[in-house]
């Protein structure tokens, strides 16, 4: 069983003139997964720290296999897993399908962040916090 | 004469399943044809001032007309007049044309803001080094 | 009473470097509304004909006014109503809420059209089918 | 030397409320990169034929590997190489640049398709002429 399944409808300004969703749209649709994945865990994806400071996840690396296209109006679902929790990073994996056919395979890779108010971040230690919630131990 | 055109090709992802540029992506031509418009006066959209604040240029209002449609792979060309300089507001003109063929007019108005670097902002007089190299008269 | 109430989570993706929901994404917006309202009433806004022709709503005009940011993870409300139908094109206004906060108005005018199979189209009276679903007599 | 290098400008809108471009964009980016690439060989990326089937490159398989972030204003250089060519697909690499700092890696391969009336495609043989253009030979 996924850890978690996101629906989600094709809008018609997510197809291209080919008739079928544009590829680049598949990795917006595992960020949208994905947040809504942390809101159920009640966490969000930007989080302000008291000292103004912000705990952000930006992405290492974005991978999508496509099997089959997907077209307007129709209603996906995305399973996300959770594939390993290192001491920064969190990798994903996830499946879409429509009904029994399954459409496309992806996988994000993604690492804890403290972003400073100049702008700027690093990679820090996932927060004991949200590893908890995550309820994945560490690898 | 308009007073700046900005030549922009029409990228694949662009369109819709019904062919065409999606109505939307006219709203993202007009903005790119203004930054572009800024950059050659030497200006850019957000400038972070010494203090850490930043002048922007948020959206008051946008339309847009359509006329014809735009294809993929067109080069269309997108003239811009400034239509009035306010105490604090840019309002401007786009038409957007292939060769001969009108295909939409649109219009933006613009206030200038400072955003503070909580995020918040509000909107502030032009700046009188701006108002010089827009080269026209508040009104 | 609005015609229609959408309601829509703000993604990530949405936001621009300024922090708050870049304004073309309000375009894109209405039109999910409209969709979603087609939809309650058992319409799609791209109709394949029988004969292979497809029924199409292309935009005339549209435009929007900005009164307040919307920001990452905001849950919106979208209030869409019928303004005008004539013999082929409806028009409709929307409102952006957050809570009681006024965020933006928009305004769409579209047309009905008949799409050919080889890409062109042309403005159609609107079927009688689609009259009556919309339960807005035409003016 | 790589095959060929597109310069691009970061626009507004590519960036997110992180103040950095959002990923989903590299993949656009890329996409963008290998039509500019066909243009300069004298192809289109969907091109009609005399019966009104369409030859078109939908996705196989996209990926990318975040190295540093890119903001609004820089100009990217994005090199494109040809890694395999077989027998119906494409395999092209793509490194993104700004200035000698290394932005990114991507990886697209694509398939030639036939595109019929209906909007139905299958995959077929890359067509001789194409392969004489890409000048690399099948592997």
């Amino acid at each position: 069983m996924p850890r978690f399944t996101h629906k989600r409808r094709v809008e018609f300004c997510d197809t291209d003139m080919a008739g079928i969703v544009h590829f680049s749209n598949f990795y917006r649709y595992m960020e949208e997964t994905e947040h809504e994945f942390f809101r159920t865990l009640g966490m969000k994806i930007v989080e302000k720290q008291p000292d103004g400071t912000v705990i952000g996840w930006p992405r290492v690396r974005a991978s999508c296999s496509f099997e089959a296209p997907a077209r307007y109006d129709e209603l996906l679902e995305i399973d996300l897993d959770i594939t390993r929790m290192g001491v920064k990073s969190l990798s994903m994996n996830f499946t879409f399908r429509r009904g029994e056919t399954l459409l496309a395979r992806g996988e994000l890779k993604t690492v804890c962040c403290l972003h400073d108010v100049d702008g700027t971040f690093r990679s820090v230690e996932i927060p004991a916090g949200h590893r908890a919630r995550f309820g994945v131990d560490a690898q």
